[in-house]
């Protein structure tokens, strides 16, 4: 690890003066990105002045860029906050150019749209992974890329260590590390955050946060649906590289952690890394106990058939690709020897469900059992998906006169009704005043990145010598019976 | 102890056919004891047939007494549930009978008016402790000690070990140890047995129940009443042999006893007086740093004034008796070495509240205070009145887009919101249960009595060996300011 990534440069917010969107126009930017600039507008969260430029490779006039914006926020998780005198307001901050990247000089129109002034410009790529260089490089290139300015990517960087490395180093030939800001947004989410807040915010959980006292930990990110039309893009790719290598592997490095020495970014994410150098290496014969492939075949999603993976538009009839993986990973240090991490991801799985489960010891011994009642172990259930809750599940006496009998009950550790509703849009929110607040402790370095593919090429090239293929589930299902022996073979379950 | 003690013998529950209240026209007797049995007939908890018998010393015709059970129970907490039919059903089980236990043979009317069958009876002597002794000889003269057959008393058993023992003894000889149940109605309460159920049925508190994570203990027991015309009784006795040797030694039983091998009575028995066994012995130089006496003065009670402990009705000018007492005691064992356990009990305080209080040490190290976020250290809180709750206060971090932000929040552990309410009749019921179901568990053995007597002997002889006297405090506060500084010289701080 570098030095300058333990520094506390970076941790002196520095402010913006404009945000410019590459991929403008795009999909993420539809959804997510311009209605949560609208939401941090409305709560006179976004700095002033603030410029707001979007950027895509078609030439469109202001006014119609900005009425497709209208229309978006409208149509958006956040449309029952639209107001037409508010967007009035926040139109005023817009502007849209077109750019190549590949061109000489091919930012000079951003660069004149650009007002003049103090503070930085913040550069957001929602751009498929293959712009990543073309864009840092020319934003070099036409002196955009002052020493205030930072860049925001989000996942997939790089497929593998040797691609994550050149886009790492493509962006670092423009923007020093502290510029860069690589979001994961399930980091967004306010049950992720609260994690940390329970786990160094409270004494009483650290003796139970080990071996000791933890039997085995769970993260499962299930989607219902399936490529949904993006096979060129997933079938390259598949389940491992596609959601392990970011999303999972991030909520692994939360649960895991050692405490930080501060709540510093440099801090936590030196204790994230050190996580994942600390997963054990797959090999050829560990990928075979240790890892399932899975691919959906013809089923049911939400009571309607569904095509099979092979059988969607665009298919290559004989692709290998998982659609669905499950690992039992194993974390080699003091606090988590001999806990295995089961992960497992998936598209076209029963429910569309995202959650870490700390399923803790049973009790030793227990007490109970002449009076006849069982104890169930305790779990720590914390849910990001559909619905952000954190919940302890314990055994009381149930209230009554009757003789002594236990209950199992879960306790709401979410503390606040509001919290409970769907935040998809918050992370996003969150992630953008972040990077406006030059915070970057919850985005990725750039270490973790490569760290986390070092790990995940392991898997690859395991299954690659093991010749391991997908074993087909029914869409609609938890994926093939051999993710359940995955767990069952040692005495665990999956939470469902 | 007597290997007796911690035989199966008593655990195989015996059937019974009757009840004899003796004290049946007294003041416990009418605010709780008819309810509850009234209670548990209405829900169809008492066997069939069951007799119900009041005894006392005046002659009293049988329709009289029921005209006075009736009235009692419908001024009583369980008036609600009264009903005019549901008592007449009620009112066939009852008889009523004038005994003297002194008289040769007194107690033949009683014996006529048991009505004849299997099963064993209960005798509740609701009655002076200075009757215990006489009633219990008596019964055993004219033999109706039988081996089926139950006795119940509520404390005071005994102002000292060498009375305790003589009454004990007296019981003894006519009913064996399992015979015996001596009711301490605070074990009755639903958080009291919650606590039990938590700590024990949960594997995650057993890593946080020691001296490593626990700073100190608090027990409270405080009445806002005075001396109520109770002088002649309570100016022998005093706070400590009234109430801390009973109650709160109980729940301090409860809060330190190691697991028990079993939930059989002689099992949490055999914790509970080991725990006594523990308590550090007080000395003539420990009272001075360990021990607080308090005496209340004239002060203001609801708002209103209220006369000092020396001017209420039939005092003794020059009393040294204490209406409130805090000490700090210590459990010397394993997992208590060094964790203070303070307990204070006292009348005329700001409050009427019960509770227990386990203060968690703080977080090792703050890593919020660089975004200058303090933390609070856990808290359970085990509160007995005015209401029954257990509460876990946690930090977590609060919702919401603005920067991490930490809030200590309260989580109930009650689970359930009918367990909120009030449940002082509850608990007689629960105890008259048991002891129908012949389930000493919740019940105070003999050996309990005795060595909690022992501990606070040691007190009152350290009290006399150095002259400790009462310090006045005003009525409607929290005891003299010396109770204050017994917990602030360690840093600590009485819950309020």
């Amino acid at each position: 690890m570098s030095p300058s990534y333990s520094s506390a440069a970076g941790e002196v917010p520095a402010p913006c003066r404009a945000l410019v969107l590459f991929g403008a126009t795009g999909d993420l930017a539809r959804r997510m990105l311009w209605p949560s600039l609208y939401a941090l507008h409305c709560d006179g969260l976004l700095p002033e002045p603030f410029q707001l430029v979007g950027a895509a490779t078609k030439p469109i006039p202001d006014a119609e860029f900005i009425a497709r914006v209208h229309d978006a926020i409208r149509a958006s998780a956040n449309g029952s906050l639209f107001n037409e005198q508010a967007f009035e307001a926040f139109a005023k901050r817009i502007r849209y150019v077109a750019v190549d990247a590949a061109a000489e000089d091919g930012f000079a129109p951003l660069r004149a749209t650009l007002a003049p002034g103090a503070g930085g410009v913040i550069y957001y790529l929602s751009t498929g992974p293959e712009h990543f260089g073309p864009i840092s490089a020319q934003l070099g290139r036409s002196g955009l890329a002052d020493a205030m300015s930072r860049i925001v990517v989000e996942k997939p960087i790089g497929t593998d260590t040797g691609t994550a490395l050149q886009v790492n180093e493509t962006m670092g030939s423009a923007f020093a590390e502290r510029q860069v800001f690589r979001i994961d947004h399930y980091l967004g989410k306010e049950a992720v955050q609260n994690l940390l807040a329970l786990r160094f915010g409270n004494a009483i959980f650290e003796p139970l946060w080990n071996s000791t006292a933890i039997d085995y930990v769970q993260i499962t990110v299930a989607e219902t649906v399936g490529i949904e039309g993006r096979w060129g893009y997933y079938d390259g790719v598949g389940a491992l590289r596609d959601m392990v290598q970011s999303h999972v592997l991030q909520l692994l490095c939360l649960v895991a952690m050692e405490p930080p020495a501060g709540f510093t970014p440099s801090a936590v994410r030196n204790e994230k890394v050190k996580v994942l150098w600390s997963l054990r290496p797959m090999t050829r014969e560990s990928v075979l106990t240790h890892t399932v492939r899975g691919q959906y075949a013809a089923g049911f999603s939400g009571g309607k058939p569904v095509p099979g993976y092979l059988e969607e538009a665009g298919a290559r009839p004989a692709s290998d690709n998982e659609s669905f993986v499950a690992l039992r990973a194993e974390v080699d240090n003091w606090r988590w020897a001999g806990v295995p991490f089961y992960l497992r991801t998936g598209k076209r799985m029963q429910e569309r469900s995202s959650e870490i489960v700390i399923q803790f010891k049973p009790a030793p011994f227990n007490i109970f059992a002449g009076i006849g009642q069982n104890l169930a172990a305790n779990m720590l259930l914390i849910k990001l998906q559909p619905n952000e809750t954190i919940t302890l599940s314990l055994m009381h006496k149930k209230p009554g006169l009757n003789e002594v009998r236990l209950g199992e009950v879960p306790l709401n550790l979410s503390l606040d009704d509001a919290f409970a509703a769907s935040r998809k849009r918050i992370a996003y929110e969150r992630m953008l005043l972040d990077v406006l607040r030059d915070n970057p402790a919850l985005f990725v370095r750039r270490d973790e990145v490569e760290a986390s593919w070092q790990w995940i090429d392991g898997i690859v090239h395991g299954w690659q010598a093991a010749g391991q293929k997908v074993k087909p589930y029914p869409a609609g299902s938890w994926g093939p019976t051999a993710a359940v022996a995955l767990t069952e073979r040692h005495g665990h379950s999956w939470h469902e």
